[in-house]
């Protein structure tokens, strides 16, 4: 099964926004057991289009086309695949009727042009949008291909490909098997030394496959069995799984597409109810904004402080003049001075402190990405990591969150193994 | 002249990486006056990236191949636009130079594969990688086709884009009008509505012409004069400038690609050595963070808090407890109380304040998206906004963000222009 995807777009061909889409929309694919063999970019032209469309249908067995189902005069793809295919365009009265309640809730009369977003191509099977008005359409057999129309807003794709298409083309392909995913995520383990690892593994297995992926400092491993058993699968997945834990199993922190190491902390702080705080020098606020990113963390987390400043690490939080003069700012006596301080001030179970130089400048001698990390644990001593980090400003301060997060989850892990 | 974009990557077609490669490209090609037209992403399979050349030539008059020049046995760009040209491979000294040293510094001896990165095209200009080892080429005039064949490391191609291929490409194709770009960065406006505002000019100009573009909730406008006289194209600019000001001026805040609202802010702090802080809830330091990714920023910045919770409002920085029982965290209370406050604790010229339901849950009976903003600026009384996104949780907390950032700018130049 090869599949191809078609964006549609000038704004995308022009580079002025990032083709997003195609990589969720190729991502969803693999995950189902289709592979994409090919990416085509076209701008809002019916002639490019149709000719865009001609060749995929050369290649694959199934052709994505997503974008231009919007009611403006660009909006065209829908009657495009529709006279490549000569096939008729068909009302959807369900999609017809939320666009009418839509302008009666606003107020507002419907257009001409909006009416087109509740058409269908003839035959196809209407894929609901839940996040816009424009439906799309799931095509078998037409040309000897199938064929999948879809929106182009990010919102709406990706829920519509989630909701309607992973069930269409689950129903439509089940005589192939079906496929069953578990994601183990890890952190402190780049990805090429994962593959190194794992690479016995990765090269004999067939059934399930290992498949790794790395972005913003986190590394994934997909592990996909083939089967129609949903138990066999369960069952395969849980034997290499335990091969994989075997050789990484240090660096594994949670499971899940949908998922991130900040998630994972402030679950476990919820759980454990142990409230948390910061001093940030170098990361300045990012650590606590990333705390912020999850919904409910408020629970557990009251504030902290943010300590650029040498000044503000003695004003804010109360580290002595004397050891930042003594041992200097990047040092892991200030970082301990930081984390137990802050710590004190909102009298939290939990205190991370972060002090070093993101760069591009070195600071006091350190070179950039020279990071000390302190972490105040309930009532044990505070311990302090260094860290040499060698991206850009940007990277070694995201570098320095996540290290941050990690030595969190250890702290409270090893607390879990002695309770 | 009408380009094409060919990525090649497994990575990038199984959605592992986004194709934030075309889009650059795309845009640096838009910006000297070349349309890309169509787009391509094919794997590390030499038949298919064969395939996709020879469909490019049909199409375009330059074809730019990005992706596969590194050391691995998967990375055959090079070796297969050269035999689709009939063309050998030639040692860049100066490249071969380049990676010996490399690894000498490193202490590991060079690899066979290491060498292919230091090829050329015959007949190619060269394109040194100052971020990386595998040069890339330019190719002018081969099957009547243009060709660049570019690294696929972001941070290469970026950089080899900017300083080799631009200046490649305007001495190749001068005989073309010499293009002349100036960008204006606006906020408080949506895309559509500038667009909307400039409707007259869009349409009417056609040298100058004018385009927008809008990216995590900033709107730039790019306006290009085509000549070969820079004094006429200043002239140009600065003719379509002035009305454009006149139209949206209000919403102006600063020049140039490489350029964003915090930037514009943190040199202006600089310039008029007036330091700041900021008292953050519901973006949880997302703002002091932002604030830590301007290089240089320490000078005006010493730190700030984080106060999350009700009671740090009040342990941290002494907003009664009255004041929030009487008008609740998400007030124009206390927020005056949150930016006064951090001013008074650090002493500086200014204080912003954050307090508001990022969401998804409302707070307060206030909706999602309901933020209020503070600004204590120098001795002034404490103005507060009130702001209504509806975006999701974290991009209703960098919208607040953004619009603290524009108030702080906004009151520094009401202060320059009093002065």
């Amino acid at each position: 099964m090869q599949a191809e995807i078609i964006a549609v777009g000038t704004e995308i061909l022009l580079g002025q926004i990032d083709n997003t889409n195609a990589s969720y929309v190729a991502r969803g694919l693999a995950a189902l057991g289709i592979n994409v063999f090919h990416q085509q970019v076209v701008g809002d032209n019916p002639v490019r289009l149709e000719a865009a469309l001609r060749e995929a249908e050369e290649r694959a067995d199934l052709v994505v086309v997503m974008g231009g189902l919007g009611p403006t005069k660009d909006d065209l793809t829908k009657q495009v695949v529709a006279k490549h295919l000569q096939r008729e365009l068909v009302l959807d009265e369900v999609a017809m009727q939320n666009i009418t309640t839509h302008y009666q809730n606003s107020g507002r009369s419907i257009g001409n042009n909006d009416r087109l977003q509740a058409l269908y191509i003839a035959g196809a099977q209407v894929l609901a949008n839940h996040n816009g008005m424009a439906v799309g359409d799931f095509i078998h057999q037409a040309n000897w291909t199938d064929y999948l129309v879809l929106p182009g807003p990010p919102r709406e794709l990706k829920l519509m490909f989630d909701t309607e298409v992973k069930p269409a083309l689950q129903a439509t392909y089940q005589s192939t098997a079906k496929l069953t995913s578990r994601v183990l995520r890890f952190f402190g383990i780049g990805e090429a030394a994962l593959a190194e690892r794992l690479e016995t593994l990765i090269d004999q297995q067939k059934n399930p496959t290992l498949a790794t992926y790395a972005k913003d400092g986190e590394v994934t491993l997909r592990i996909t069995a083939s089967t129609n058993d949903s138990n066999e699968a369960q069952r395969l997945l849980d034997q290499v799984e335990k091969q994989v834990q075997a050789l990484v199993g240090d660096f594994f922190y949670g499971y899940g597409d949908d998922n991130s190491l900040v998630k994972v902390v402030v679950e476990k702080l919820i759980k454990h109810k142990l409230t948390i705080t910061a001093a940030e020098s170098l990361t300045a606020g990012l650590f606590q904004s990333t705390l912020g990113t999850v919904g409910g963390v408020s629970a557990v987390f009251p504030g902290g402080f943010v300590t650029y400043a040498a000044s503000a690490k003695q004003a804010l939080i109360g580290v002595p003049a004397d050891v930042i003069k003594e041992h200097g700012v990047v040092s892991s006596e200030t970082a301990t001075w930081m984390a137990k301080k802050a710590q004190q001030s909102l009298h939290t179970d939990i205190a991370v402190s972060f002090t070093g130089a993101a760069g591009p400048d070195s600071l006091e001698g350190n070179p950039a990405g020279t990071v000390w990390i302190g972490l105040a644990y309930r009532g044990t001593s505070v311990q302090t990591k260094l860290c040499h980090f060698s991206d850009d400003r940007q990277m070694n301060r995201w570098r320095a969150v996540l290290t941050g997060l990690n030595m969190v989850l250890r702290a409270i892990e090893a607390d879990e193994t002695l309770a």
